[in-house]
């Protein structure tokens, strides 16, 4: 069976049987359907709970092979759960943009999934559509400013506040908008970005309650008036607005793993030119109720898990009590030099050379003082020996490695790992984690330290652009804030091709990103497509659905 | 207290209780918060259920004076429902777009709204969401083919399929897109309607499942190839992936009234480009649930009831059995040539000269053998002396008359308007609906049935281009298809500043949309804005939200 099939066949309990295992209070449960619930946060008696063991799994460096991250965090989770009693899942939402295009969802593999996977890949709960409505709720208030006699004075060639879909349409990456004369507004270039990549999108997985997520809009960057001086959300005075939209997209997803497992599925920024990770919100819910709480981050450590811990963290006020890497052996053998269609060919080899970019990570990860733990993502071509040489090779770091075979095996294939993790975070009581950089400090100087200690680069170069915009925040006071890194994520370095762990480069930053709702800056290395389009055989082609409403060919 | 205060004052039943109350199986009601929730009605065991008798709710000319028609079809649902216990609204979804601009919902007023009226104005069930990505998927599809190698040799320049948001945004109407080199797409002219003008919508509310749905799609016109040939959405091979996308929102939404009658809100069409009623699938639910549906169409009756009774019954496969026309002594004294600002003071004279207004709907409506009943909505200001003379008045049509308060007193204001609808329901068991005209005869005589017919024109102008696309419709036998009037609301003419009842006019047709997908021939006269815009004061500069999420401001 393929994904969506085992999906499809899966026995559900409702979604209230869920909540209520997970603690919830029954009025604060907003069912959507028979296995979906968004849970009322904001109606919860304020208590202050104990939270529970935070679990972040992270991975080596994507790869085209597969690491199957998000397929050992659910494993995980449904390990967890059946030996503790007391564990959830926080994860990401999936971009529906994507769905049409690529076959591949976000919502695990195998007998590690999210259900029902299909719901939660077309339209869920409809968190996204209302981003994608208070997105464009915003910019047409800003072009009907302009229109309406432009009060504030904007420069229309100034607006940096960009109109999104949640769809891949690259024809709408660059456009010009306004034209049809006086009645039809004032011509200017636009462009849309997909959803998940708005600042809004960020901010919404950093709010910690309404209230801050009203600040975090107001104080929004759109556009500069014809003085060079900024016009933020709330001097259009539609902050309440914007925000209304988003009050329900504001509550945490609850749906559950085919194992049972509650899963908390809330937000789902970009991982670069964002944080990458699920809602501040969602994280801390499942701390409240749950023992385990086993969320990921987007990417690869040196963006997601370091974005998790230097600029979501802080705003969540708790540190991970364990990490997890996820490698497989493919993935070494492909950043070892291997070809992909060689992959399932034994190479220890390739497998020794490319042991280098997990054990940069494993060095990176430890840097915080959170114990990690390594997950050995079984895939079916994995040789015995291939999988001892791994063992062997992360052992000799003083790291324990577990083999998980959570895609055919789910919770069941993930019961070693729940084990060394249950283990991890006990032993991590006394430690308190260690930040990369010092927020407070010049930017120029976090951005050295994350190339140098999280990449292993040796220099950063700067476009005249970025430097122009560095001496802005700091002429605003708007340089004492987390550095968001866009960068490939194939490499620890700018350029995708450079694979294993290379030393002694030089990072180039073009331009930097000023996000003051979402309250950090994008450090800008190569280009990021913020639009993607759709490839020549979408995924459309094969989708289908019958007249009991069931969809065929998502996956 | 206003309307906002009334309905968040509500005490609602959960819609569980609702939903039983309304006869639905347990096992079809899919709950989207409290207060909401979505019928699959394709998990319904398919019975030979007896239908309930229909009425259809409708009204003269509306003025700025305000008619109240959606507050005596919910009234007047409230009034059956308590005097039968069986009785059912089923009215149109509103536009989130508008609300964002200008005060007023769609919802009812006063003691006669449905509720929750916030969440039905905002999101809702995610109906409009879903049908604005199945719309801009389909667009992106478009550009992707011709980006990708263009197969099918569409011409860019001939695309009739536009983009959609459901946001009032000016700037989106005629834009650029495809700028910024070959690798995002092609350029060409574009332009965005607002949600409820897509096609998609009119196509949502005529489906009878979701077969016909997808067969629906599938047909739509979206361009031409550059041999002239037409290029459907089934060349593109999506209909399927368009249809996955809507196939939630093809499903009843069941909410409630004030007076907790079952309300399904479903649909909701623009009314001159479109049907402007709501789907035939909420209809039709209802008439297999209850005894009495109450249903209401678009603008004024020349309008809305005429595209009721000749596009949507016909797909239906049930007429009316009792037809109400609204009218205010206000807006009848506008028709007389009061001046708004007068309407408050007692004048017989303007009543009298306005009534020709009422006269004619009521006439047009006889023509097709339905009994009628007049809603006299009572404003505050009317005198004892303008209802008696407006009462009269009617009842020499030989049509009963029948005082209705449903803002100030509910279901209460309208008890004598549902014992008249009672009894005219009843009267009407032998007689067949007589259609306006033939939907197998040629356009141009089709036209002028409705002109003549209806409107009390003379004569019927065609435009060099909608001559051409007349014969471009009999050329490809598009030509077999009822007719959808997109004409001002404010007029029986094509000049929305001729009130009252003029005759002898001429229509003049600018253009005809070929809307294959919904099944008609959209006939514009006149200019048609199908992308509205905001006002200098939006009403978003009101709209707050609370910590608690409770939005205020929003009416």
């Amino acid at each position: 069976m393929n994904d969506i099939e085992i999906s499809q066949n899966a026995e559900m309990l409702p979604i209230q049987e869920i909540a209520q295992q997970a603690g919830f209070n029954e009025k604060t449960v907003e069912p959507y359907g028979r296995y979906k619930a968004k849970i009322d946060i904001f109606a919860e008696d304020e208590e202050a709970a104990q939270l529970g063991k935070l679990v972040l799994v992270t991975s080596i460096n994507p790869t085209p092979a597969g690491e199957g991250k998000s397929t050992v965090t659910v494993g995980l989770g449904d390990a967890l759960n059946e030996m503790t009693g007391s564990a959830m899942v926080a994860l990401r939402e999936p971009s529906q943009g994507p769905v049409m295009g690529m076959k591949g969802g976000a919502t695990g593999g195998g007998y590690s999934q999210v259900v029902p996977m299909d719901e939660i890949n077309l339209h869920f709960t409809g968190d996204m559509h209302a981003l994608t409505a208070a997105n464009n709720t915003l910019a047409a208030l800003i072009d009907n400013h302009i229109q309406q006699g432009n009060q504030l004075n904007i420069d229309p060639r100034t607006i940096v506040w960009r109109r999104c879909l949640d769809i891949n349409d690259r024809a709408l990456r660059n456009i010009v908008i306004g034209m049809g004369g006086r009645f039809s507004g004032v011509p200017r270039e636009d462009h849309f970005d997909i959803t998940v990549a708005s600042e809004l999108m960020a901010i919404l997985c950093l709010a910690e309650s309404l209230t801050d997520l009203k600040k975090r809009i107001n104080r929004i960057l759109i556009a500069k008036n014809y003085a060079g001086e900024p016009i933020f959300v709330r001097d259009l005075k539609v902050g309440g607005a914007i925000t209304a939209l988003l009050k329900d997209a504001l509550k945490p997803n609850l749906v559950q793993t085919l194992g049972h497992t509650p899963a908390l599925i809330h937000g789902g920024p970009f991982a670069n030119i964002a944080h990458g990770c699920n809602s501040v919100l969602a994280t801390k819910t499942a701390l409240k109720h749950a023992d385990y709480t086993i969320t990921e981050a987007g990417f690869g450590a040196d963006l997601g898990a370091e974005k998790f811990l230097d600029i979501k963290t802080p705003v969540l006020g708790k540190e991970p009590d364990a990490i997890v890497i996820v490698a497989t052996v493919r993935a070494l053998k492909y950043n070892g030099g291997a070809k992909l269609a060689d992959l399932q060919n034994e190479d220890l080899v390739a497998l020794e050379k490319g042991f280098v970019n997990l054990q940069r990570h494993i060095k990176n990860m430890q840097r915080y003082q959170v114990p990690v733990v390594i997950s050995i993502n079984h895939f079916t071509s994995d040789t015995d020996q291939e999988i001892a040489e791994l063992k062997q090779l992360v052992e000799q770091t003083g790291v324990q490695a577990v083999v998980t075979d959570a895609w055919a095996k789910g919770g069941a294939g993930c019961k070693e790992l729940a084990q060394a993790v249950i283990t991890a975070t006990d032993t991590n009581s006394d430690v308190t984690m260690q930040p990369l950089y010092d927020v407070a400090a010049p930017i120029q100087d976090k951005v050295k330290a994350i190339v140098q200690k999280m990449y292993g680069g040796a220099e950063v170069q700067y476009s005249a652009t970025a430097l122009k915009k560095i001496k802005e925040c700091e002429q605003n006071g708007w340089d004492k804030l987390p550095i968001c890194m866009a960068k490939t994520q194939y490499s620890f370095t700018d350029d995708p091709k450079q694979l294993g762990a290379p030393t002694g480069f030089t990072m180039h930053v073009n331009d930097i990103n000023i996000r003051l709702g979402a309250g950090f800056l994008v450090v800008l290395t190569g280009k990021v497509l913020t639009m993607p389009g759709l490839p020549k055989q979408p995924a459309a082609l094969n989708i289908d659905v019958n007249d009991k409403g069931e969809i065929t060919g998502l996956f």
